[in-house]
């Protein structure tokens, strides 16, 4: 494989060139969210929107490689809960690396145990995921949230642990602003 | 270990928080440049100038992990040839991924077999460096070339392997501008 560069648009979050694009609508992650009525509402009503699009980096998944890809999601909420991210643990256990490019986001975190730990995505701030700590990504703000993710080509995402468990902590949407809250 | 957050300036390249900075000075790397004699004159007349600082985030070296730094190479040269960084190849073999935050760069990359690939770093600009391929970032602008880089925390920094063969390409001012020329 030869070296290669490609172009990072901060703004949208295009990725120039990119390999594959990746577009997540609600339908496909309806169990993520608490409020399954506001789900099947929005589905209806707003024709199943999209909460977020991906563009990766022609890299390949092996060992050796570092992956990376953009993420963009769409600021909105499903009942008082915020878009997200799926959310995943790696199968090898490893780290992710976060670049925050557009908007504002947080970064819900927690590793097997079910240690919480929670940080703020905004542009040019960097949040580091160590190896065991599964992370979803949330756009807390009116705008699109855009950030990068750097990680080990076998890394693996695994998504069924987070399906089965769900995360510790929900992102709503308060007068007050957003708030973390323990999932019950 | 916890999640973190560090803030990137793109500007100076400031990264906070960090574990370490280095500093590389000419003497610390005279066998890099081709031009002995000015190297020398520049030592004894302009104080060992400060080729390249970088800022360490605090990761450990170790598997499962991604290591991130951000360096700033000093506009300048060495006779005809621009400030650089050593240029390393990984211990084990492995990528590395490259984001150009301010100033224009090239980085010059070769594999094991000596093949040479040469890459603009600009900012906004990824560049990735695939298992194999040795690398040397060199600043080719007016001003401060500031940089993101990321790697496995088990990748190793092989400077020796550079030091003994040399890269097959060196980056000379000449009146037209930068010019790739083959060593001698």
């Amino acid at each position: 494989m030869i070296p290669f560069s490609a172009t990072l648009d901060f703004r949208s979050g295009y990725l120039t060139p990119h390999e594959a694009a990746l577009e997540r609508r609600l339908s496909e992650m309806l169990g993520a969210y608490a409020d399954a009525e506001a789900a099947r509402r929005l589905i209806g009503d707003a024709g199943d929107p999209v909460i977020y699009r991906a563009f990766d980096a022609p890299v390949p998944e092996e060992r050796g490689h570092l992956v990376y890809r953009t993420t963009i999601i769409s600021p909105g909420r499903v009942g008082a809960e915020y878009f997200m991210t799926k959310g995943h643990h790696h199968e090898l256990d490893s780290a992710e690396f976060y670049l925050g490019m557009a908007g504002t986001g947080l970064m819900v975190m927690q590793d097997r145990a079910g240690v919480l730990q929670v940080e703020k995505l905004t542009p040019d701030v960097t949040v580091y995921v160590p190896p065991g700590w599964a992370h979803r990504t949330v756009n807390i703000g009116d705008d699109n949230l855009v950030f990068l993710a750097v990680y080990p080509g076998d890394a693996r995402h695994d998504y069924a642990s987070i399906e089965r468990d769900g995360f510790t902590a929900r992102v709503l949407a308060t007068d007050d602003g957003p708030e973390v809250v323990m999932a019950e």
